[in-house]
């Protein structure tokens, strides 16, 4: 039979708050919908939602900036709160030039502003920060999703990143539940018989991509079941994505 | 209406020759399905599939080495004649550390091994290069389905890359034809009525993404169709997603 998934973006989740049972909510959108919840789906959040349920939300307004935030905010055009959010969420400032900023993050990922970002955050004045530990609010939807439906569905947890080399952004997994994100052909035989060598798939990311598509930046659609993707089931972690700086030629 | 995609995979496409007639396989097989191939669809072409029928299958043993790349090959411990291929196929080395040989190729990806390839190429000794124009591959493709079918549908060309910082690989996009790579979110507001500044969406590689988690590498799966994704249709090439040397810091 010929391989088919669908991705299918909710609609209509509540606008969510501190505090949230952001499972519960996806549960509940998801039955409103008729499209449920099964064994085998992927459920992808963006962080947006993650984040606002763990209150990683914050008023720039609060934020007195250092010294350091200060002087490069004036050289990167930046407001000087945010980038005192920015460095608190970095342990490594990777490049910076004109008003690019890009750091590693306390979790590892090397992307722009530390993941720190103001748009589908609340409005002027609010920022949203990355989860403190995307792969453990990941595994928390994972679990709740398995003692309420009795379901066992993988979770990612999705951010929106630039990359070298290649214009525009795309939707990568900051944190996975439920599965490996990775397929990994190495060892494996093409249909020609030759044997795969370097071949392991960043599955999760394809997973996080193919959610986007329904998702936009625009339509509150923070939620894309993927149904019908045969992934490899057990424990893995976005953690396991970032590339030890040591095997890394550009950093 | 909540927004759905699909992703079918296309089974059952012949083995295929040089000089083989690529669009006319594919609409044979879309047809044999059921699937069928509608206005408003992107066509997602694995480039094996393309370099096959544009004769871009090389046999190493027709290959002769130059000097330089039996040195290089030494250091890299590759094949010499896979190395002189990378490096007929490349414009500029932009790492070698081990065994990884990163360049530009002549289109300016920048990836592992010029996308010079032996997996599904045709078996041991025999590698695949990228097409010459993957731009022009997609257009091809993309007016065949026009004047075949009356259908309007995009095209879009992949191939595996990895990239920095991040394991494992994704599939991106390598030639396009029929839509805009991009969705430009710049200008536009978000729901809390918050400008978007600095988000272009790289969506062709999203759809490359999403269609290889149907394709995967062992199961001759180098066509899928998404159906469903809203794109905006036009003039677009994969070239244009390629970030000027002067506009990219990880050079």
């Amino acid at each position: 039979m010929a391989p088919e998934i669908r991705v299918i973006g909710l609609t209509g989740l509540p606008e969510v708050r501190p505090g949230d049972d952001l499972a519960a909510l996806i549960i509940k959108t998801a039955e409103d919908q008729g499209a449920g919840i099964e064994a085998g789906d992927v459920v992808v959040v963006t962080q947006k939602v993650v984040s606002k349920a763990e209150g990683r939300v914050v008023v720039l307004a609060d934020v007195t900036p250092s010294p350091f935030a200060e002087d490069l905010a004036r050289r990167t055009d930046k407001d000087p709160r945010l980038v005192e959010l920015i460095l608190r969420e970095s342990r490594r400032i990777v490049r910076q030039e004109g008003s690019v900023l890009i750091t590693e993050t306390k979790h590892g990922f090397v992307c722009a502003n530390a993941g720190v970002d103001a748009s589908n955050a609340g409005g002027e004045g609010y920022v949203s920060l990355l989860p403190e530990d995307p792969d453990r609010s990941a595994a928390a939807i994972h679990s709740a999703l398995r003692e309420r439906l009795g379901v066992e569905a993988a979770v990612v947890v999705t951010d929106t990143f630039g990359r070298p080399w290649r214009e525009g952004h795309t939707n990568v997994a900051v944190g996975v539940a439920g599965m490996s994100p990775f397929v990994d052909y190495v060892g494996q035989a093409d249909p020609d018989g030759y044997l795969l060598r370097v071949s392991t798939m960043a599955a999760a990311d394809e997973l996080a991509a193919a959610a986007e598509l329904v998702m936009g930046k625009l339509s509150r659609v923070p939620v894309a079941i993927v149904r019908g993707f045969r992934y490899e089931r057990g424990c893995g972690a976005a953690r396991d994505m970032v590339r030890p700086p040591e095997r890394d030629l550009f950093r």
